[in-house]
């Protein structure tokens, strides 16, 4: 049998100060970094490192983002952030991602992103077989 | 008659190191502050600064971004972000944006924007009439 | 005798792609972040969160910063931040700072800042005594 | 005889709302962008610009900071920052700072970096003759 990679990573950070903002949140572009950081992670639970990617002349650019913010993260908050693979094609991956308050659960964004597989000279090309077998979509845990 | 305020606001930027990174292009969470930057901008022209709206106890809270990345910025590019409204309810506006190279016209990404009226408390509210007037919508300028 | 709090607290941070810049190393404004990361573990590990200082109406705010970039840190990189107390007044605290590369240890930066306690209305004022105790200056384990 | 290029450069930034903290003033980390765009600036008035030198190969990487946080900036506020240059050695270039309320002239924060330059496999290098002549330090115009 094939080892099995988590189809959902998580990945906890905690909220620095220079994340939030004079309301007292955490500033709403930050969440992208986090998204980011998820995303990185589930590759490297996949068994792809985005670093080894970029080393080998591919880039992943991000093209679309769509994200809702339902709650305020907080500073000194533990915030988990899910991340898995809504479609992966050949040249394109969409992903989707909850972002939760860690302690309570409470359900503070959700978020989906498309990235485009590009190579060295920033044009469209074809993602690497293994990678785009180690990317397995799974249905939206939640809502997005 | 009444006063015209423009129904599109324009801001330049210019791309400074901080924002690229080592794709050799701006890091896509910068976006979302430029976009920030371009709504303030659009409500300073329409009458309102939004340092005096948090002033007052109101604030305007991100719930939603949809952007789409069509070409990369890159390090020290002059960039133009038009703003405008795309609707505006009692407790809820709809921002739209195009930014731009500045030089060379070229579309570099589209977007929207939800913001929802808060109170100090951070509790939903209506926008203060004066404010809902001066936001006035109009159909989107080029298809986001 | 009293419990002993660990003299110098140690932090790790993965790099992550906001970080870097076009140079293909981190953005060197980016450290400042990482340090008031260590300060705020420091501070916990002496048994006071930040957040809970700030709810109680006292504020740490950076009035000095010194720091020498001694190797670049890069995309993915574990990096281990080590700080301390230099010297603490009663309005005053000075911290020492490390910053390593943490798989082989390279020395990255190194790093002081001052902090000055100011209250709610954003006036000089003196560090609770509990605080100031907890904030136990050590000469620096390493030169700055 | 030769051309004058101004010995300051002046950069005006409006403070954004990605800018603040929770504590209601700018993040201090931020000042060392506003470093950075006025350094760039100055080089720019100086016959050279950053994005050119980089793309003959050269890096100029900061390798030292020094900042004093007198006043804090707050949202929306106008803020001149002065940038010159303090010392010109063949490798190596430091820059003294002033950063300053635009409208009422108070001081913000004084500053000086060092910067070194570099060839593109990162190794010390030695500034092009026309880029160092083009840096001519003067007696630093405020106490820093």
């Amino acid at each position: 049998m094939a080892t099995e990679s988590p189809p959902v990573s998580e990945t906890l950070v905690r909220v620095n100060y220079s994340e939030t903002d004079q309301m007292g949140v955490v500033y709403h572009a930050r969440y992208l970094v986090w998204l980011d950081v998820a995303r990185t992670e589930l590759l490297r639970r996949s068994g792809t490192t985005y670093r080894d990617l970029e080393a080998s002349g591919l880039r992943l650019a991000v093209s679309e983002v769509s994200i809702r913010y339902r709650q305020p993260a907080r500073y000194d908050d533990r915030v988990r952030i899910r991340c898995w693979v809504r479609e992966a094609a050949s040249r394109k991956v969409d992903f989707g991602y909850s972002v939760e308050h860690a302690e309570d659960g409470r359900l503070l964004a959700t978020a989906r992103t498309s990235l485009l597989a590009l190579d060295a000279g920033m044009a469209l090309t074809r993602l690497p077989d293994h990678v785009r077998a180690s990317l397995q979509p799974i249905p939206d845990p939640i809502k997005l």
